[in-house]
């Protein structure tokens, strides 16, 4: 029997694998996580190939007979450091299923996910082996580093994807009765700043006074980067925003999520969206410039009266339409170094980056009218089938996270993409205790079941 | 044969034992370097008494007549934190011997300085085992982290401690063929600031844009604790300094140290001192506000997408006469706490203090001319066995670091202390690869010993 007739094992087995895509000594676990993916894509009846990168290679697998509608399906085995780690309840890496759940590392991002498609997909070809669909199947092991290799990857790979579109699960909904189909991806930038003192930490105490500490000079340079209404202070970061259109605002009131219950979700008593949008506008309408990490200095208990050689910060922008990494990239590092003062030096690395997507549903305002029949025959299956399994609509919406690759995806090769989000706030994406909701997980098969048969009919 | 008869075997031996006083895994390290300080006193003929504190014990040692000239010696058994570890050339705690300089983690601060003192000891008493000094030994285990448990100590004990001064070399001087004696010392107060934003880490393209990121707050408010100038911008901060008398900045000009090379020593090109005082006088003379550690969100290599739950700064500032901790700490708390924004909560901990101390040496403007005789023939016999030793004499100057109980054994105990420098910045104090300088360690033997026979003189 297949794996993948228990889709909650397949899934435990999978992020057992633990494959931290960012942190180099958990390379067995990324091999191992990829070769479960191709074990899984063989049982299906896909050819596999792996595709060598400068880091972590791209599974791709392929199925079907060149004159049939290609459906491009992505997904990625990576996951994310799983610190810290004392905040788990159960270790990040050996799952536990509590309350209807499966916590685990990677649990909804994005191993949930690729098994409910490929759950779908073992019980179709149980029945109809010879379905008439192309699919190519393209999991990669780098997203949550940002996708370094994958449009070079792209470009020595596009005849392979000339194709219709591509389906992903790597989005979210707000609740495991109310989908959401990604209309809209934020694109990303991310630098790296140290900030380089004195050639050697000092006694702050024997040394304090004469020199600028690294700290102090870091602490000033991110504190210049904002303005006191929330908004991004660098010179152009705003100039080529797109204000959402009237359908996604009214879209957006259909969700079942209150400014209130979402500050309660999250445990802020008060938000502090940059001006001209509200809370729930800001995370999917806005950009933003963000402080992922920073250090230097005394990390332990107690304290040490030191002048810290270094310092560093971790930045990241999401992007909206129609900012582009580039641009925004060069305005960062450029306010950045502008800062930076004569007692101190200063390093800016940009470490990724990708553009912002939008696709506009078939059907509405602005939508491409030349678009393949396949993408609009997806469009209308989800609807219908996520209403069948779910028992309500989904809303169209663009959502706040990054693929930078369906921006790349589209650029290249031309494709589309249809983004339907099988993960929710509750599944603590990026953080400790991260889990995928067993519910979603068997409305999903049902629901994606359907949606490939649909796809392959006349 | 004594150990104390090879004094950088002894050395080598007491720095092995990792006595880190700020890091509870280093507990059983502490006690062996304490038990250790006990065997040599006890070599010495020193009657020990092990003090308990709410921390780590006081050693209490203890020879001669109570009608005797009484001499109290201090010193710590504690040291620094030896992170980060993968820069030292040889381990933290297994001493080696390179160009004359015996490394390790303590080796200066403050066990090299207490092996010279135990070191001449064992000479004077093997001549004069009567000789008529009464000698009470007090050393700390809790210097390294504020000696937060000293007062109380003080106010149980000080009746042991009716004695004429102190002797001290836990300071620093410009090298090794020019001693300081150090007439002040910089007060210290410290304060650990927590941000506390989101209940969790969360995703920062899913979150990132109505939250105020705690980092973000933690930066701004660390941005506004100083002026472009240098200078503290706290709201009285500079109140109370009193700026250095003539003799002072004389004193200062002797010191073989230039601007220059001062700055190619830390690896600087521009200093950054506070309006008003010259680089060298502001490590001296001038109040600080320090950042010694600062950090929260992902630490690792590579990018995390991570919007942090919390973020830290660990604050030391560092305090000149007539400051007074307790309204340093006010002030700074307040200042902090005044610059939280409602999106975040803070939470401002103080984790230690001590005032400010100053001696102005027999025979120089402002001296006390109540001072004890064995105080007036300390410092005049520093002098003479000092230009002798080292043929030089020494400067006589207020230092940057701070050794809060000194204020306190003048408050509580009515003693001043003769503070004589052993270490150098080369030394690399709190710093990777501290080491102690053996022709200093020579020539101060040497000295002390005659220094011992001359206080016990009549």
């Amino acid at each position: 029997m297949s794996l993948l007739s228990d889709p909650a094992r397949a899934l435990s087995e999978y992020v057992s694998h633990a494959s931290v895509s960012a942190d180099p000594t958990f390379v067995s676990g990324v091999a191992s996580a990829r070769e479960f993916a191709v074990a899984r894509l063989k049982e299906l009846g896909f050819a596999v190939e792996i595709v060598e990168t400068p880091i972590h290679p791209v599974v791709l697998g392929t199925r079907g007979d060149p004159s049939w509608p290609h459906l491009i399906i992505y997904g990625h085995y990576d996951v994310q450091p799983a610190d810290p780690l004392d905040l788990w309840e159960s270790p990040a890496f050996e799952t536990e299923i509590r309350d209807g759940r499966l916590y685990g590392r990677g649990a909804a991002d994005n191993k949930g996910p690729q098994i409910v498609h490929m759950a779908a997909l073992a019980r179709v070809f149980e029945k109809y082996p010879d379905l008439p669909l192309r699919i190519t199947y393209l999991i990669e092991g780098e997203e949550e580093i940002g996708s370094p290799s994958f449009s070079g990857f792209l470009n020595e790979n596009k005849e392979k994807l000339t194709g219709d579109m591509v389906l992903v699960s790597d989005t979210g909904s707000p609740s495991h009765e109310q989908l959401v189909v990604t209309t809209g991806l934020r694109g990303l930038t991310a630098l790296e700043v140290k900030v380089i003192g004195p050639k050697q930490d000092l006694h702050s105490g024997v040394h304090g006074g004469p020199l600028l500490n690294p700290l102090q000079a870091l602490a000033e340079i991110c504190a210049s980067l904002h303005d006191s209404d929330g908004c991004v202070s660098i010179p152009g970061f705003y100039d080529a925003v797109q204000k959402p259109e009237e359908w996604e605002r009214e879209e957006l009131m259909k969700m079942p999520l209150t400014e209130s219950k979402y500050a309660e979700f999250l445990g802020v008593e008060h938000f502090h969206p940059p001006k001209g949008y509200s809370p729930l506008e800001s995370l999917r309408f806005a950009p933003t410039l963000e402080f992922n990490g920073m250090g230097g200095g005394y990390q332990g208990e107690g304290s040490k009266t030191v002048i810290p050689s270094e310092a560093f910060v971790k930045i990241t922008c999401r992007l909206v339409p129609n900012q582009t990494a580039e641009e925004i990239t060069k305005l960062v590092k450029e306010a950045i170094e502008s800062k930076c003062p004569p007692q101190v030096r200063i390093e800016v690395t940009v470490t990724g980056g990708g553009d912002p997507y939008v696709v506009v549903p078939p059907g509405k305002p602005g939508a491409d009218l030349e678009s393949p029949a396949l993408l609009k025959k997806a469009f209308a299956a989800a609807e219908n089938r996520i209403e069948e399994a779910f028992g309500t609509h989904p809303i169209y919406l663009r959502e706040g996270g990054s693929i930078p690759i369906i921006c790349d995806l589209k650029r290249v090769a031309g494709l589309d993409s249809l983004l339907i989000g099988l993960f929710t706030n509750e599944d603590n994406l990026h953080a400790p205790n991260e889990s995928f909701h067993l519910g979603i997980m068997k409305k999903a098969i049902d629901a994606f079941e359907k949606f490939f048969l649909d796809l392959a009919e006349r």
